[in-house]
């Protein structure tokens, strides 16, 4: 998803924009490379806003995955949350956070950011400056703006059926307006991260840890939810209301990462698109296996949420990598992250950090795992610039830092202000009719057969 | 989707059907011209077809979120509805429709329809006409088709938990097949709001309004469900059966929505596609904001279905004028969808005309404001002709009126000839028992934690 | 989906591998035909991708119709079924079905498969042979993989609500390695079906009708659910628990059946892609109409599940000949299949096979008669070979007959080596808490109004 530094294949960049301004010209004489040069514009440019459209079902896989693995008094309130952390981060997006992720020129750290234009020709070629070799302004916003929500949207499955609304509707907006592109900022801005030998292809560290180390902080100061660890130190297990919604959320974010790390190609390529669609979709299949049969051997039982977990952890841990490995090389990576994913949920359960959806293990854990994987596994391909594991390791520890403790520092200071966890009479009641006076399921009747 | 006018990129027709003819023979010579005149051919012509498979996802969409606000006990008959509209609607469009709505050179109000051929090669470039520069003639038919029924799918939600099954299905056939063309016909068939200074991109009058005061005239017809009204003037809410279907629902809209506004670019066309994607974003992501936050102020409660509907607002809003405005425009446009529809829904709900999905608000009112909004906020960019604030509520009155009337018409006369409402008995008793002997969850057992 | 033949529109090959190998060098210097000839590649290349996502979608799709119509107390296992075979089936196939099903050179019956490499450079043109001609290696592999696992999706449904989980993976384990790619190795990969007279577009034969006949051979072996057929030889109809479910099944395979029939062009050739479109949608919607109307008349009532099986009908019966007959010729060979499927899961029952979702109907019946069809209605565009009633015949049977003899044989062994079935108490309680030790709704709560 780098921007900066772009492959022009075999043109330079006067012959592109020599092609594509003659477009609205009547009469055109291109040479053969003009003309194949113009045909790969639009078609990447189309491919960018498939990929678009593919990341936003994500936002629907989220919104699946968390009803469905919290109880059925919550579902008002967490698929309210959710459409308002997508529409509410677009915005934010092209109020401040587009032109503060991508500055161009910066100190390398921290940008002002400024709203989009509202200009028409902004998605004309013509506009085009040298970093959108590609497709046009409008489909780098769209794109970028689909991926901006997530971090949010990952905090808002782990603080799930305890969190204040209000409180959480604030922390999202500044999370995804300020924080989220400060981060991003640091690689594909190209800001300090960049160019050191730090890779991370479709955001490992810089989507999905950043949004499960938020996740973290928020969890600690929020706290587990009544009733989950009993005063004599038992776990005592709050269990989801749908496991269809569950699965049909974990197949949807599965379809929706085609976009994704397809789309973070940031071209039609066909080599590179190609692979990328390969090693997603089998780290994604050995995550499953992963997961499927750890937690058989460590549960005893083959278990549906830690598959459909292990789906996820296999997609986090590839992210960052996609188009650095072959497919075997990323089924090692996805298997990993499925094991991983299971001993770090039981892990975080055990130290009693309730995270209903298990967002921490797998957007934190395997975010990271992924990332420092690239170190392991990547054979710098296709990257003109090295990487190496130990700035892999670096970047992925500043980013889930920085993103942790901006997190904790401001969900704390809500706390104090406002409170972030609602009543606990409205917790057992459930935030359906607490926060919003609605039921999930209210002219829901089962025949008694 | 204006496709009688169309815009050939700096090459005459003669060019590119040298090209395509080509296609198939041993030995090409192209120039470079020609080479990218074929590609652009190809490309669009891959987007259309995929703009047709996400314009199918909306009717999916449809079916969720019309059964998500209804009750379970009528739910198999929503679906079966959802299922029988779309089936029929794409084999009355072969048979009449879509040589009726674009009939070439007819009087300008109403053109007799006639199948579509049986031949394979309609597919082939080489017998397009002067109309279809850039996507076959088969491409142009699956897109068109998947339109078609999306009219009577919006009434299916309006009159939903009493209308007697086969009146419907008579009804949404002869709305599908012969009166959604004739307005059509009026504007992208070439008729007598062409040409004028009416503009409607994709559809906010000749798709949206046009199914929501159908809707409306069919509503008028049928009278309120029982127990909706009571005698002492109160009105008792009848709520949804899943608010997770009804989300899922919506969410599939604003997906498929990429196809509906995307795909009535009518090609690949790099800047106006991403023009068209970025506003449509922005306005139903504005619609969503419009309307929590009215809703907040008017209800009291942050409400989910709302929320949901200011989506589709902001998405039917920005239809007609997608590709005339930049993204801050959009986004006051679709603000303002999103305000809308919440006042229309209470006021709707207020004098007694009952439409348990609110597709009365969503479709016919909002369809309005945005094919005016055209008139306010459109600059005119990449349209040959200028249009007009006049001419853009003359067309969306005549369209409406035209769907109002001849709706209120035809369902009378089958209200006369064989009722359109279901027995007292029936409508307590639920449809799904009442005409499909069918029930939506039989064997559904919850557990009795 | 034939590769072997592949048509090169216009160009010799060589003149692709120049124009492919130029790609990644600083200066090129492409004549009109080169220029387009890259493009057409990259172009069909990213369908090929989008293809795959959408036949992933039908994986998703699959599980909602499979879970739809079976009981809530099943759920979690035919979840966790489906989770099973897609990610094992792309992973078996990476392992060795792919080769195993395209060798090149082989006997024409039965080839030995080896793993994909682990390389990056798959996805390079420059390693491409003359089979891919528009499209990588890496996108052909991920195609087909989403296809493999397919098979066995079929057979899990009609196993559903008995069969021991542990037996049923060893069984799809092997039918998706081993038995799916040798049938398929006999037309696509080059076998002794191919080049005599026989035609299987996108697999009515070598995908639907081999998971039907394995399917019906496992229920064979595994016997009706208890209390199907009582002991005085009435049938008890076990109703499913979800038409919701049932129905977004049903829409997303429709969705994802455009990239299985319309990736299998395996370009983006816009005459035959936009054919495939029309034929596949006409198809699909007569089938539901035949079947609404079937089983109007033979069951007495409009049937929703009937009428989704009538969509699913009409698109296995298109699926052979998708690219060789004009709409209305689709048009009866989808009504056709919709009465077929009506009449074919009636006697079924009545012969006490019980299969809870009409797989056997639906991809056996369906897919033999969408075969025989080609040679009824084809029209042999397009294609070099020609074919005939009777070749098609004998494939189809050869096929069917080779999925129903291994399966039996293969879980036959497994019945005698380890048991197919569930105990009769499992039975009862349900294969969630027996299997899995896990509810499918836990937590869901219904308000008592």
């Amino acid at each position: 998803m780098k921007k900066l530094l772009h492959r022009i294949p075999g043109l330079s960049l006067l012959a592109i924009l020599a092609v594509v301004s003659l477009e609205l010209t009547p009469a055109m004489a291109l040479t053969g490379d003009e003309a194949a040069a113009k045909s790969f514009f639009d078609l990447s440019n189309l491919w960018i806003l498939i990929s678009a459209a593919l990341v936003f079902i994500m936002h629907l896989g989220f919104s699946c995955v968390e009803t469905g693995l919290t109880q059925s008094k919550n579902t008002v309130n967490i698929l309210f949350k959710n459409l308002f952390i997508v529409t509410m981060g677009v915005l934010t997006y092209a109020l401040w956070g587009f032109n503060s992720m991508y500055p161009g020129d910066f100190n390398g750290f921290f940008a002002v950011g400024s709203p989009i234009a509202n200009a028409l020709d902004y998605g004309d070629p013509s506009t085009m400056t040298a970093e959108y070799a590609d497709y046009t302004i409008w489909s780098d916003f769209v794109f970028q703006a689909m991926f901006a929500a997530t971090a949010a949207t990952i905090v808002s499955g782990a603080v799930a059926e305890r969190v204040k609304l209000t409180t959480f509707m604030i922390f999202a907006t500044l999370l995804v307006m300020f924080l989220y592109p400060i981060t991003g900022s640091w690689k594909w801005g190209g800001g300090w991260l960049d160019g050191k030998g730090f890779y991370d292809f479709a955001g490992s560290s810089l989507v999905h840890a950043f949004g499960g180390f938020a996740a973290l902080a928020c969890v600690l100061v929020l706290g587990p939810r009544k009733g989950k660890y009993t005063s004599d130190g038992k776990i005592k297990p709050i269990l989801g209301h749908s496991m269809p919604l569950a699965a049909i959320g974990v197949f949807l974010l599965f379809l929706g990462w085609f976009g994704f790390n397809g789309g973070s190609v940031l071209s039609a390529d066909a080599a590179l698109v190609s692979l990328v669609f390969v090693t997603t979709t089998i780290a994604a299949c050995a995550g499953a296996m992963g997961a499927i049969f750890t937690s058989w051997v460590v549960l005893k039982k083959p278990d549906l949420s830690m598959g459909l977990n292990g789906v996820l952890a296999g997609l986090v841990g590839i992210t960052a990598g996609a188009d650095q490995m072959g497919p075997w090389s990323a089924a090692i990576v996805g298997l990993i992250a499925g094991v991983l994913v299971v001993f770090s949920i039981v892990f975080f359960d055990k130290i009693k950090i309730d995270d209903p959806v298990g967002a921490i293990s797998v957007h934190g854990i395997c975010g990271m795992w992924g990332t420092v994987a690239v170190g392991i596994f990547g054979v710098a391909a296709g990257e003109p610039e090295s990487y190496s594991f130990i700035w892999q390791l670096i970047g992925t520890i500043s980013v889930s830092a920085f993103a942790f403790i901006t997190s904790f520092v401001l969900f704390f200071i809500l706390k104090a202000v406002m409170g972030v966890r609602v009543s606990e009479e409205e917790e057992f009641g459930g935030l359906d009719v607490g926060e919003h006076g609605q039921e999930a399921y209210p002219d829901f009747s089962v025949s008694s057969r």
